[in-house]
C-alpha cells in the first residue's frame, strides 16, 4: 500500500486481534486512513477492533474519524431477500 | 417524557422490533432526539434497531445525528476485570 491510502479491512468471525493485526499492518505500511467493513452480528467485532486499536495498540496514533451505518440487501440461505445491517468504522491516523 | 426531550432506549438481547417500538413510543410522545444504547454483542441490534426505524417505521421523519464508541470495565462472571465496547446511536427527529 503506498503512504497516504485508505486501507480497507473486513471484519468476519475470526477473533478480534486479527483484525487489529492487519489494521496495525495497513497503518504501517502508510495508510493514512482504514476503514473497518462488517455486516449483521460481526458489527459488534468490528467495534471492538475498534476500541483495541484506539485504546491498546496504537494509543494515542489513531482516532475514529467517522462511523457510518446501513443496510444492504441479502439473499439469505433459503432464499429469500432481506436486509441486513452495515457499518463502517473510518480510522484515522493523527500524525 | 415533555416534548422535546431526549429519550434513551437501551438494547438488550429482546427481537429488535422490542426496541424498535420503544423508540417510536418516545419519539410519539415528544422526544427530539432518541439515543440507543448497548454493550457487547448487542451493538449490532442496536445497529439493526436503527436502521429498521430509519427505513421503516420512521422512514423520512428520523436521521441518524451521531454515533459514538467507547469501552466500559466490567467485572465477568469469573470475577475478572475486562473492558466491553459500548455505542450510542443518536437518533433525531427531522421535524
Amino acid at each position: 500500500m503506498s503512504r497516504g491510502e485508505v486501507g480497507v479491512v473486513y471484519i468476519g468471525k475470526k477473533p478480534a486481534t486479527s483484525y487489529v493485526m492487519a489494521t496495525v499492518l495497513q497503518i504501517n505500511q502508510g495508510a493514512k486512513k482504514v476503514v473497518l467493513k462488517a455486516r449483521g452480528r460481526s458489527i459488534s467485532r468490528a467495534v471492538d477492533v475498534a476500541e483495541i486499536l484506539r485504546l491498546k495498540y496504537l494509543q494515542g496514533l489513531l482516532r475514529i474519524s467517522d462511523i457510518r451505518t446501513g443496510t444492504e440487501e441479502i439473499f439469505d440461505e433459503t432464499g429469500e431477500r432481506r436486509g441486513i445491517s452495515v457499518i463502517e468504522i473510518e480510522l484515522e491516523r493523527k500524525t
